[in-house]
């Protein structure tokens, strides 16, 4: 988490400091500062607990000018939210100024090896260590800021992209990275260089774009192509690739909120998702599934004895759907793992087996070290990733992108309707290859993948309903969602869009374990969301809605168009369209965001920012 | 759930039957009911909602005579707890009486078709049905009892496990199963008979027990053998075992709760556990795991390309520590999966892979069913369960037992530790057969599983400061807990363990995983539980701390003895002695369950017997 963007060249830094971090708020939003070197040389900080508008406020009271500055967005790992803990933060000469994304994980043993040498410290952060560090390296060897820079790091554990100036050299800015990601825009004459955590904030001035890879160096001076180092010394080459960022995407155009924006975004990027994959046969003229990543790697994925699955969070949940689809169409055993605890866990990873990652940034701290491990270990990786050009997406051996457009708000859901999409394509594409789907549930499974977005519009067009449903629920300060089998994933993203945004203690299981434990939290106080929709396991979820009514649970159901038994039972009913039993997440997802969206607007609450939270987790 | 008990002979029967409901009172208690024929041929019914102690004082208002009789008590299904809806249920004749343990799925139609006939109803129950239609049956046709029943059940579809009496006839007593357990206590004259949903209410009198199989039919006549038939008419013959069951296990001794005995059993227990499995070598005179399962089937273990436990609940909580310890010891990829899921996922299970199935109980009916699916399939069935001479163990290809002797507390302790014991010396004893595992590491780990014990008395100890600790929470209304690796299990574990008794909304959440959303509930008013034992990931840990802190949480920490940097940091800190990571979860546990038990008390909450739950969940 945590935004980092600079710039350096010939136009005012300031305006183009503030619009990146704005676009970068995604990645955190508690407190926010800029740093700027102005034409005599003075530095300029400004920092302010709170939102990047908060910040405008204050800088824009000092002196704003200068051609070279850093700026900073933070979610907080040490210390809280303040200004003092806002970075940019400055060495204790004064002539140093970094701004930081990752944990410094030997912080506390260099915080005291410094303050014994005379380093006084301003904030709780592991940040302020690292440009104090590296100002006590200059001092006391006289060497410049870059070897400064890349002697400190070599000292640190952790994860980090920082940026640093010097004032007393403002001709040059340095960065440099360790699994948080950082991106250089070049233009052709090298006049100026911007940098930041992803593309978005420099994509408005160029489309060419350097990644930096783990463990490199960038510096960058004006009329001097870009210079990368690797931490040990040795020079690379800086690898220029061209970007296509749709810049209208990030607006939220008439919607009060991205994330209702992108709640009705859905059939349509959908449909975007689909385009080129989902062709007429040209021999028999039927619907077929091509993806070029199960085509070019068609003998891994046929000889993989087992996939595993690793995310994080709403992509982990898409996950557990993406298991059942790929057991069911591929009879090939599927692990789902969160990609935190798989790092850490010494897995059985054969080289025949695949390794899924998903994440939409796919910058996920976790899920990249993941696939890295896995890697070493012989597994073919294959990432499911909505950002082109991100990180999982570079590591990977092969891919399908979910294409749905930049996702904004902070609680993913056009991101998890795209992983379902790609997954289902996924599955039958390999199913067909396996021989392990009949081309009769091949065909009528396209179709209906087809028919999603219009029958989604359909759920759509209740959303008066829903939120007039939602008011009720305001009060309310817990919440279990169950479903079963296709739909238990579903019962855990329902809960999960809840907790996020209305701050409601809301938890999902399959319905059957709810008598293994938290049916003893029902009452009349206890709203249950039910996800029941008409297929197989529609009796059985009708006897766990009677054990819940028998304890007057307040029901709120997810039921198939026409159902009339539940519509008896309970209290309240949310009707989505039939569809075939392994795509029904895709539809009763759906007035599950729009329920989670209702309740923390009448709650008052930021839905496109909630509180400690940060879009792309980017730390451990 | 629901616990059945019934007895025929020449004894006054009720006595026996209020003393059977007792012993069988942790599968439910939301109401109860007794139905006597005494020597008039006369019925009484007597039914009240709550404990059998309410049932008691509303029975001995009335005639509690003769020498047959049924009883039952009940964990609510379909129709909230009351007297109507509690069992017995009386035909509409008043001739037929009837108790049943299990779901009815099909009653609705059923309920129809008998209304139409002239039937009415005045329950909400799905049993009533059954009764009814057996009285339908019987009237129609002039067939005798056991016809109608049998006529009855093949027409049903769902679980259970009945007993019926006429009060034409008081010389019979008939009962029949279906995934609901039912055991038969013989004596050898044949001058009575004791039926019980398990021998518990039955081994004071007999230790003959004949368990019933699914879709038997059991005919008791006093004088004569016991009858049983398939439900399809055929006879078969009734397999007599010798139970044993240690009738001191079923007090609290002196404790308040037997949920606190269990969880100070622990060290004894544990000890019984390991004992005659871990043993000095004849030939090294190191210390060995010897586990008569793995020595039997040697070979289609090592075989084994897949392991996949079952379970639900805290056995699942178990499972997947078990997969971490296996994975570790064995190098074999181990899958988790909910019982409830597994057996309606049409999971991919091939002949050579291992089903390991943990239930304390050993009758949890989706645990059940799952192994079933998977012994179809071909996979090797291997029972982790307590209940010696259970249905999980009885249907397992080989297995372990528990052996912590019976536990009565709804909320599991002993059990859950018992199994990670079990576990632990499986994954040693299999991991040195495949050679998997370093002589010295193997040793090693068998020295520290020993020593565990007097480690867990260490924390016993600590009992006054840990309720001292508890009462700073009983105005919580949610909490959350945390761990990772070998300790994320234990998080979820303790979550549940508070949910279950204090009804407390508390959640389990791999430590990392808290960015992806779960952060977002912290602020001051909330409780976060880390467990954070000295190792590997200790400062991956310290790390989700500082992101807590930084948002207020207030923090409760399990450490490891001597920890000084977390005390510095956090609010409330318990200490458990060192041991190896992989046995930390029998550590770290304790002081959570100890927790959610003072909780519990300081709320004035029934901890053995807690609202909505049963402790044997035998349906779906």
């Amino acid at each position: 988490m945590c935004g980092i963007v600079g710039y350096i060249g010939k136009r005012q830094a300031y305006p183009i400091l503030i619009k990146g971090l704005k676009r970068l708020e995604y990645r955190g939003y508690d407190s926010a500062g800029v740093a700027l070197i102005n034409e005599n040389n003075d530095l300029g900080v400004y920092k302010a607990k709170g939102k990047v508008s908060v910040l405008e406020a204050v800088a824009e009271k000092g002196d704003t000018t200068g051609c070279m500055g850093i700026a900073h967005t933070r979610w907080a790992t040490h210390g809280v939210p303040s200004e003092a803990n806002a970075h940019p933060h400055v060495s204790q000469s004064g002539n140093l100024t970094l701004v930081h994304n990752g944990i410094i994980e030997n912080y506390a043993t260099l915080r005291e090896q410094l303050i014994e040498r005379g380093y006084q410290f301003k904030s709780e952060t592991d940040t302020e260590v690292l440009v104090q560090l590296i100002d006590y390296i200059m001092t006391t060897n006289d060497v410049n800021l870059a070897t400064a820079v890349r002697s400190a790091l070599n000292q640190v554990f952790g994860a980090y992209a920082i940026a640093v100036i010097d004032s007393r050299h403002p001709e040059q800015l340095i960065a440099a990275r360790k699994s948080s990601p950082l991106a250089v825009g070049v233009v052709e004459d090298n006049s100026e260089f911007f940098l930041a955590s992803d593309a978005s904030p420099i994509a408005e001035y160029t489309m060419q774009i350097v990644y930096l890879n783990d463990e490199e160096m960038a510096i960058m001076e004006c009329g001097k192509p870009l210079q990368v180092f690797k931490l040990n010394g040795e020079a690379t080459d800086a690898v220029v690739k061209e970007v296509d960022v749709d810049l209208s995407m990030l607006d939220h155009e008439g919607f009060p909120h991205f994330m209702l924006k992108e709640i009705f975004d859905q059939p349509n990027v959908l449909k975007d998702c689909m385009r080129g994959r989902i062709i007429e046969s040209p021999y028999s003229h039927q619907p077929e599934v091509l993806l070029s990543a199960v085509k070019n790697h068609r003998r891994e994925l046929l000889q993989a004895k087992r996939i595993v699955i690793v995310s994080c969070g709403t992509s982990w949940h898409a996950g557990l759907i993406g298991k059942q689809l790929i057991e069911h169409f591929c009879r090939v055993p599927v692990e789902v793992a969160y990609a935190s605890e798989f790092r850490y866990s010494d897995p059985v990873i054969e080289p025949n087996d695949v390794v899924m990652a998903i994440s939409q940034s796919g910058e996920t701290a976790d899920t990249l070290a993941a696939i890295r491990q896995a890697k070493e270990k012989g597994a073919l990786i294959f990432g499911i990733v909505n950002s082109v050009g991100s990180s999982i997406a570079r590591e990977s051996d092969t891919g399908t992108y979910i294409h749905v457009g930049p996702e904004i708000g902070v609680a993913s859901t056009k991101a998890f309707t795209g992983q379902l999409v790609v997954l289902t394509m996924i599955a039958l594409a390999l199913g067909m290859a396996k021989g392990t789907v009949g081309q009769e549930e091949y065909e009528e499974t396209i179709n209906e993948l087809v028919a999603i977005p219009e029958k989604m519009n359909k759920i759509l067009e209740q959303n008066d309903k829903i939120h007039a449903l939602s008011q009720k629920f305001t009060y309310a300060h817990n919440f279990l969602y169950l479903g079963r089998a296709w739909n238990y994933p579903v019962a855990l993203e329902g809960a999960l869009k809840l907790k996020e945004i209305s701050y409601i203690h809301a938890e999902g299981y399959p319905a059957a374990e709810m008598k293994h434990g938290p049916i003893a939290l029902i009452d009349a106080e206890m709203p249950v969301v039910f996800i029941a929709t008409h297929h197989s396991l529609y009796q059985k979820n009708i006897s766990n809605m009677q054990e819940v009514i028998s304890r007057q649970g307040h029901i709120i159901a997810i039921v198939t168009e026409g159902d009339e038994e539940i519509k008896k039972m309970v209290d309240e009913v949310i009707e989505v369209p039939q569809t075939l039993a392994c795509l029904a997440p895709l539809l009763s997802v759906i007035p599950l965001q729009l329920l989670s969206y209702h309740v923390a607007v009448a709650k008052g609450l930021n839905v496109d920012q909630p509180r400690n939270l940060a879009k792309s987790v980017t730390v451990e």
